[in-house]
């Protein structure tokens, strides 16, 4: 599991005054970046060496209380469950005060770029995502 | 059944060269307020009475098929459930070609901001709801 | 001179109630992007293509009046200039009613990806940008 | 002037494989955000209290290098001037290793929201915006 720390800002809001929905899919995409950059297997090496891609083929979240400007948030990101060509991360957007802001899971294929099709989860990956442990 | 035609701008892609996850919902969601506009009950309008909201509670996405940069892309938005407090949207995103990039679903609860409490739907969006009809 | 029409929603907004500075300029490369589309050099061949890049080397803008959810906006682009190695293109943001709620201004470069060094506007990107006409 | 540090993540970026270019200036107005923050003066409160806005009337940027995923940013946001009803900010973003990738300005103009006109600088954001000092 892994701790990724924020603090929602002007740009995440909208008109209605709190978080778009889909901005809080995106800080949780950010926890997950983070977390791989903690867990030794950062994104940017993925795009870099262009051999596989790690499209979400899934994503759904309840947003349980709004955030606000200023809010500092805690979002827990952790593995529910790794597949031999898939893994899902689960997530708890926590507001500082204990308030559960959100939930999230995305669901990411591995992808080799050469043939556009499905193939196993890297070895290096697997162990990032074993490392990450449970949410 | 409501249409909405869009083309993938720049903005709306990631360095991976397609669609940014949360960016498909965030066009789901434009074209679920296009919706609201050709249904005579505006988005704007809910806004600026402040009597109520209608704040996301639920969001989920099946992402079938990438999207890139000058794609056209028909977004199909139609009513999927209508509770007494809440009610559920559905999307398609296709790309030109009539291939399915994108499902999603909505549900937006209706929350009187006086009280911070779920009401009933209002009935001038209940009968835009059920002018859009089934997706 | 292109005219791009489109209307504000949700996502450009922010907790101030009205358009986020930044998603204006994003609003303006929209207009740009459906410019090249008409003028037959879309982006999405630059991309394809992946001989070239057109950076953003600088960009400004005025925000004049604000933008609310739901209003329409014309977005007239033009070239302002064009030089051997970039070019300027200027936008005008007019809500519905007549309102100018601002004015931009982008410069290009032209970048060969093979060399990492600038390049002279190809010449199908000229004829283009020529064919788009002043703002 | 306030440091401050953040990490380039995949939805900063576009298909190009860089930083969007209004991206850049999102990440700078956070960096205003948090110095507003450690300054004791943070935007929510502006926002909660709903005396006065402080909108962008002019941004522009210049881009020097481009910012991919995983680069660490550090953003320097300092006081550029000091006007009676309105302020000016400069801003640095430097990536890691020292390269400087972009600068901007954003200039605000003081709103009251009761009478809609321009205002003189409230007193303890005058304070706040001294004590940043120069970028």
């Amino acid at each position: 599991m892994h701790l990724h720390r924020t603090t929602i800002r002007l740009h995440d809001t909208d008109a209605a005054g709190v978080v778009y929905f889909a901005s809080a899919l995106r800080l949780a995409h950010e926890a997950y970046e983070a977390a791989l950059d903690a867990a030794g297997f950062p994104l940017a090496g993925v795009l870099r060496e262009g051999a596989f891609a790690l499209p979400i083929v899934h994503a759904e979240a309840d947003f349980l209380a709004p955030l606000c400007v200023g809010d500092g948030v805690e979002i827990r990101v952790g593995l529910k469950s790794l597949g031999p060509n898939s893994f899902a991360l689960a997530y708890r957007l926590t507001a500082d005060g204990g308030r559960v802001a959100a939930t999230a899971e995305t669901v990411h294929a591995v992808l080799r770029l050469a043939s556009g099709k499905v193939a196993p989860v890297p070895a290096a990956l697997k162990k990032a995502l074993r490392a990450l442990g449970p949410p």
